[in-house]
């Protein structure tokens, strides 16, 4: 969404060595738009650029880049500059950069840091990945009961200069066990003398660390919250996970969903090195559905050998294979997808799993019939014979209807049983198709060949 | 999310007749667990509990349950009730609602509306769908440049009990156009008696009515704002997009990329009318990618006619046909699934298209040597023959690095020519793959003839 001009710009002033100009432009610009920027220059140009930042403008950068491009442009300004760096980024943002490092690196940054920071960022480290605790900021405002909104205010106007984001102010005693909650709004309309005590609202809807990165970001945009609270397993305030992070969780989520539909673990391999980490790693989350399918595969050969009389006293039989597997595995994809999302997003429940198999079973005939009378016309006109016209014709409408019922079928079985229908209907559903499809048109085959040519 | 019990513990007042139980319990739950709640019940037993909401906590839930079902419990309640209701809900998600209505029925309810709300609900109805106008809300606050902040917090206050979201206050002439922007956390930190024409924000980012909602989402998204203002073609300020609006059309685009990759348009019909509307938009969704493969499929068939010779001559080769298309189609739909969503989430740049290319092709040929081995040796042992083990498996090893390089080379091509690739991606590639794959496997076949059985 940059336009191209902004960067033709830069790239002037570089030739001209105009680095005072350079300078203002640059760290007059947003950071997502310098991160984007970033992501369409050569390495060398981008640390260029990087030189010229201020540091918040640098730090704010980092949030917004890729973590192989984070430790590009921090392993090559000098210590100090990047000690300074990262001290200016948010503790959720510096985790997530130091966990893909080494012990010994992670030391190298964490010893520059203020003591009481890096402790922070060490806990946050411990922390599994896709947990509350892996996403949540250390950096929020709190206050203590018995402070008044007067308090609160000159407190909340001290910080108003730092880049704490703060939906909420959290209330907690002095061991920071979690108490209550306060809006802005709610401290704005408040009398200043007030305890906030009395104000706070207790009834918080709050997660623990360990809870499951998905949960946390369904619960905060379900409730419409901006910030949800982290506490621990004795209800101490740990941190808060907002809702940008959210944001991020879900579309990690939606890649993972999307990746599995194709067969693609992200089980074994974490997504992003899927695609730009080592070659074994992505061999590693792609070979185990291919396997799969590949004995699945093995059944529609042994189906297809079961019939190898009918394909030597009639060979013209099997170059039909290819149409018939081909759209009985598409329309059967279309119904898994269908299924698959609706689950994922509550559109479909499974209360209504036989309302949705008879509405696709009627889907599937329909479009089944279409394709079938077609596939009749073209295939008798083709080869000049009747016969076989019906039989592929109606081995395909066969086929078509049967596929939108395997297809809206499965997802519900395999959710039934706790499986994750995005994970394993692909394959599945491919090879279920292929050996049932394949046996419906030998069968077909077999009682009209008397009258095939 | 919502536990079994308390769905238990509402059924049993409904059951004692414990009316006043029945009150407190729901009118005391989340409106988003109501609304979850409202998803597995039964249609009467939904209209027994809204009977008894709040009409605020009525209209809270109206924004979290489906258009039908929103439908459904306003046409039950009376007609003064119901105008209550909605005069409390918010204006985008009212608007929506009345979208899906009939003129009439949208006069019924907007005449019990207040006129302003009616005038202002009439325009969000006259916005696409899809634009920031169709998306933005008409409720927001807004103040003169020559305000005091203290002037501003009395009037903030006033509104504190509303159910108004104000995450910024924008500044506006006397006649609408927007001026700049002010968050609370500024106002807080600002002396009393300043003007806000002084202190806010003048570089605002905003949108403008008609601009795609798509693009709205992904701005606020991307540089973090939690609303962006939208304004007409003067700048003169229209309404505000929020942050869980960006959520829903984010939502709302991935299911069509996800449909769109099994090739189901929503160019034709609406998303949700796909899986719970008239049968005929499900057919006119999913037909036209099927049809295109169907086209494709015969050109596989007429490719397998075109060595109809070698199938008479050794029909055992037909029974591997699924297999090699099977597998070749898998891996191929896993490439391009990776390419799709990676360019979508940005992961993957159009400027690194021959490094993904390189790569996709490795992976595609190491995982094609390991699967072509194994089926060599498979079927060498099944047929005991050699010369058909190593034909069957040199033709996976070929399909597979080749499905690899034609699912990750398509979705840069497409995308380069301005066709959206999850779109196309689907049935070209699927279509692509099988009439390559059975041509390099009957020029193997041909190539070792005199070797097989």
């Amino acid at each position: 969404m940059v336009e191209t001009q902004v960067i033709e710009r830069l790239k002037r002033h570089v030739e001209l060595n105009n680095k005072e100009a350079l300078k203002n432009e640059l760290n007059s610009m947003h950071s997502a738009d310098i991160a984007e920027i970033f992501e369409n220059i050569s390495p060398e140009e981008r640390l260029d650029y990087f030189h010229y930042l201020d540091l918040e403008k640098a730090a704010d950068i980092l949030e917004h880049i890729t973590p192989q491009m984070q430790v590009e442009l921090l392993g090559a300004v000098d210590k100090e500059t990047a000690a300074k760096i990262i001290s200016r980024m948010p503790h959720d943002i510096l985790a997530d950069f130091l966990g893909d490092l080494s012990d010994e690196e992670i030391n190298n940054y964490l010893e520059r840091l203020p003591g009481r920071v890096s402790s922070q960022i060490r806990e946050l480290l411990s922390y599994p990945e896709d947990t509350a605790g892996g996403i949540m900021t250390t950096e929020y405002l709190y206050v203590y009961e018995n402070m008044t909104v007067e308090e609160t205010f000159a407190y909340v106007r001290s910080k108003a200069g730092t880049n704490i984001d703060f939906y909420y102010i959290y209330v907690v005693d002095r061991e920071g066990h979690l108490l209550g909650v306060l809006s802005l709004r709610g401290l704005i309309g408040s009398p200043l003398d007030a305890r906030v005590g009395s104000i706070m609202t207790t009834d918080v809807f709050k997660v623990t660390t360990n809870d499951d990165q998905e949960y946390v970001a369904d619960s905060l945009i379900k409730y419409g919250y901006l910030a949800l609270p982290v506490v621990d397993e004795f209800n101490r305030l740990k941190g808060i996970v907002t809702w940008d992070d959210a944001h991020y969780v879900n579309e990690e989520e939606t890649t993972e969903e999307i990746y599995a539909s194709s067969g693609i673990s992200t089980g074994l391999a974490d997504e992003d090195e899927i695609l730009t980490g080592r070659l074994s790693l992505a061999i590693k989350a792609r070979s185990p559905w291919l396997l799969i399918t590949l004995v699945g595969a093995f059944g529609a050969v042994q189906v297809a050998d079961h019939f190898k009389g009918i394909l030597s006293q009639l060979p013209v039989i099997a170059i039909f294979i290819p149409l018939l597997i081909g759209l009985g595995g598409n329309i059967g994809t279309q119904s898994v997808t269908l299924m698959v999302r609706g689950l994922s997003t509550g559109q479909v429940m499974m209360s209504s799993a036989l309302h949705h198999i008879f509405r696709e079973f009627r889907v599937g005939l329909v479009i089944g019939l279409i394709f079938g009378v077609l596939v009749m016309i073209v295939t008798w006109n083709w080869k000049n014979n009747m016969a076989l016209g019906v039989v592929v014709g109606a081995a395909m409408a066969a086929n078509m209807a049967i596929a939108t019922v395997i297809g809206t079928f499965s997802p519900f079985v395999l959710k039934r049983f706790n499986i994750d229908p995005a994970v394993a209907s692909g394959p599945f559903i491919a090879t279920a198709i292929d050996i049932i499809g394949l046996a419906v048109y030998f069968i077909l085959v077999t009682l009209f060949l008397d009258f095939l040519p």
